[in-house]
């Protein structure tokens, strides 16, 4: 970087919010990156160092100085902290803790101890809290210092002595000028909150139905360890899509993006369900060696054959993938079956008789009145069979308490073919007369 | 219900969370829940009914006397009550309006009048704003008059005479005793704001991006209409997966849950795709048909078939997934197509050789060596082709400005299919001398 281009990007980055300033440096390399950040005035490094993403965080730490680097990991939230630390191999979590203040240490390696994925990974521990017992005058005091601090303040807690939790009390109840009041006449009690082992998808679900800024974060003893802001859940919300959509789409979660995973990780998560899905096709292979016979006194049934396979497995991976969604939003539960299964069948049979009416003209054209006949009866079956399988395969795995994405679409469709390969060469012998070996 | 159930539900609705008891009501039949709601104290009524669903909301509208019905809608947040609106037909909305005061009204004429799924139907008009030349102390009076009107007050912004937005401020700065100075000392200007017009994403995306729990939005002038608050967008978030999620299963959007949803409703959106899917798949149907002869010469082609075109099918699948999954979240964008080929091919390759090793030794059991190379070059390029057709076409919708998650599973699988069709038999024209007609 020539000395004019530093001044113009200094230029920039006086403009530039620290998001966008984080962002465009993760697309420069290494060297460059380095210099550019060292171009922030030192106040704004550590807010900007906040929102890389831990790969980028850690790089830049081992460009900077000790110095530098212990200054930037001591300012950093202890929630963004335990981000950073829990995506790195060990080796470097050593190095990193060696960087940081022995009371640092203690509170990153209190959160890593909480299950991944849990409610105390992704809590923030700086919450302010007060005393039902003092004046309003006194906790707002307490809030100021506290505030001073940069700490969240739009909600309080009111805890007892051992931090026990009691209440909330809004922000705006300060701003009213009833100073001599304690804290538990103007608090709210009966807070919801959420164990901290609790899995982060509970938070999210708690927070949207109670319609909730913040949810206070509690051991077994309701004692306030921390809170979760809306915006964290906001990450956990895509997460879990992206997981289930992965899922659907037959492949293993990746807790990557695309374009930072490594193909070789790609391949790996993909393989697996690749190969099962071999071996569910080779049944429909053995399907189709039974009738090996019927197809050489008939080869135009072959003509059909990717129709009706494939219809079934479309019809199969709509209705999975309405379930799994449902299901996954919580908007229908596993008890509802029966209702689901009575609607299910009304759509698919309607579905079917479309379908079966759509291909019986290509049924007479290509093979006359008996193959019209057979084709539409397949494509009857097989769409409302595919339809069925779609169905309760994810709700079969909800009641095991497995995921029922787990249900995917390949796999929907794989096993809707075998049905439709049996469906239709076996009605093929049955109507023709044709039979197997 | 008899005289004593009555007082032990009247406990039960003191102890219970307006979100509970609004979802408890929503599983009650008609008339019930009419009786359990006028159980409710007369303050909490209008609480418990902004929580109900508009379906349950007209209903319950229709059973109360009118006066009781015009207090429950003006007590509605506007955003609520234009969610309410927007979801009914023209001839209850015109009944509903007469019940509602003309300010009313007119506000939710106003919210109406934005696009569906824009900025301006999702904002609440309830937002407080100071004037830059205020003191801190009169901005104070102002605020505690609103708050005590329960408006959001947790930020507060600041706007000129004509309503054009000039800063924002924190709830916090009010704690501290400052009172002498004026708003705009203490204010942070260069808001990031968002247009009324702008889709909800786009405020998602933002409010993700910059970490706000608020986003403030603006007409052209950037006068400030109201805001949206991140708890919103996170309904908007979970929407916006599922209809991702349907268009990937081939279902168009159905904006109603599952269990809401009418049967007829279901077979509309199913029944497109599927008849449209039913045409790709005859051009396989067309392309076997061209090979007739081949198969009545070695009828053990077909036993590999369903393998075959299922895996390129499968790969295809994984690939769309990935892609769909990773424009939608924003981590890939449609210019790094050249990056993703590359990355795609060398998976794509990897898994197409392990595949082909798994079938070979079944080809050479079935058919003997020269159908096992068949089989195996076959189940190479299959793999290939299916997973870059599901890396493209998602890609070449984003370039085209449609929606990536067109390219849904069963579309990239049937495409996949006809081309896994037209790869093996091609290759086992060529590979054993066998023609086509």
């Amino acid at each position: 970087l020539s000395q004019g281009d530093l001044s113009a990007v200094r230029g920039w980055l006086d403009e530039m919010r620290i998001q966008d300033i984080a962002q465009a440096l993760m697309t420069l390399d290494g060297e460059v990156r380095r210099d550019v950040f060292r171009l922030l005035p030192p106040g704004r490094r550590a807010d900007v160092f906040a929102y890389l993403d831990p790969h980028h965080q850690l790089q830049l730490i081992r460009q900077v100085s000790v110095d530098e680097g212990r200054h930037l990991l001591s300012e950093m939230l202890p929630d963004d902290l335990t981000a950073l630390l829990e995506d790195l191999p060990k080796d470097e979590v050593r190095q990193l803790l060696r960087l940081l203040p022995f009371r640092s240490i203690r509170r990153a390696l209190t959160l890593l101890g909480y299950p991944e994925d849990s409610c105390g990974r992704l809590m923030t521990t700086a919450v302010v809290s007060v005393r039902p017992d003092w004046s309003m005058a006194r906790a707002l005091d307490h809030l100021r210092v506290q505030a001073g601090r940069g700490e969240t303040v739009n909600l309080v807690y009111v805890t007892d002595e051992e931090g026990g939790l009691l209440g909330v009390l809004a922000l705006k109840h300060f701003l009213k000028s009833r100073v001599d009041v304690p804290v538990s006449e103007l608090m709210t009690g009966r807070v919801v909150s959420i164990d901290a082992h609790a899995p982060q998808e509970e938070a999210l679900r708690m927070m949207r139905h109670y319609d909730l800024p913040a949810l206070p974060v509690v051991d077994r003893d309701r004692e306030l360890l921390g809170i979760i802001t809306v915006d964290d859940v906001l990450d956990v919300e895509q997460e879990e899509s992206t997981e289930d959509f992965q899922k659907m789409g037959a492949v293993g979660s990746l807790h990557l993006s695309l374009r930072q995973a490594h193909p070789w990780l790609l391949y790996r998560k993909r393989v697996g369900w690749l190969l099962i899905l071999v071996a569910v096709n080779i049944i429909g292979g053995f399907v189709i060696a039974g009738y090996e016979e019927a197809i050489e006194a008939l080869v135009v049934l072959v003509f059909f054959l990717p129709l009706i396979i494939d219809s079934g497995g479309n019809a199969g991976a709509q209705s999975a993938t309405l379930m799994v969604r449902a299901l996954a939003t919580g908007e229908v539960q596993p008890r509802d079956w029966l209702r689901l299964w009575g609607k299910e069948l009304g759509v698919a049979t309607a579905l079917g008789a479309t379908m079966a009416l759509a291909v019986s003209g290509l049924g007479l054209w290509r093979g006359g009145m008996e193959i019209a006949v057979l084709v539409s009866v397949a494509m009857m079956l097989v769409v409302l069979v595919g339809s069925l399988v779609g169905m309760i395969l994810p709700l079969l795995l909800a009641r095991l308490r497995l995921d029922p994405a787990t249900a995917s679409t390949p796999l929907v469709t794989s096993i809707a073919d075998v049905a439709g390969i049996m469906i239709y060469f076996g009605l093929a012998a049955t109507l023709l007369g044709l039979h197997g070996q």
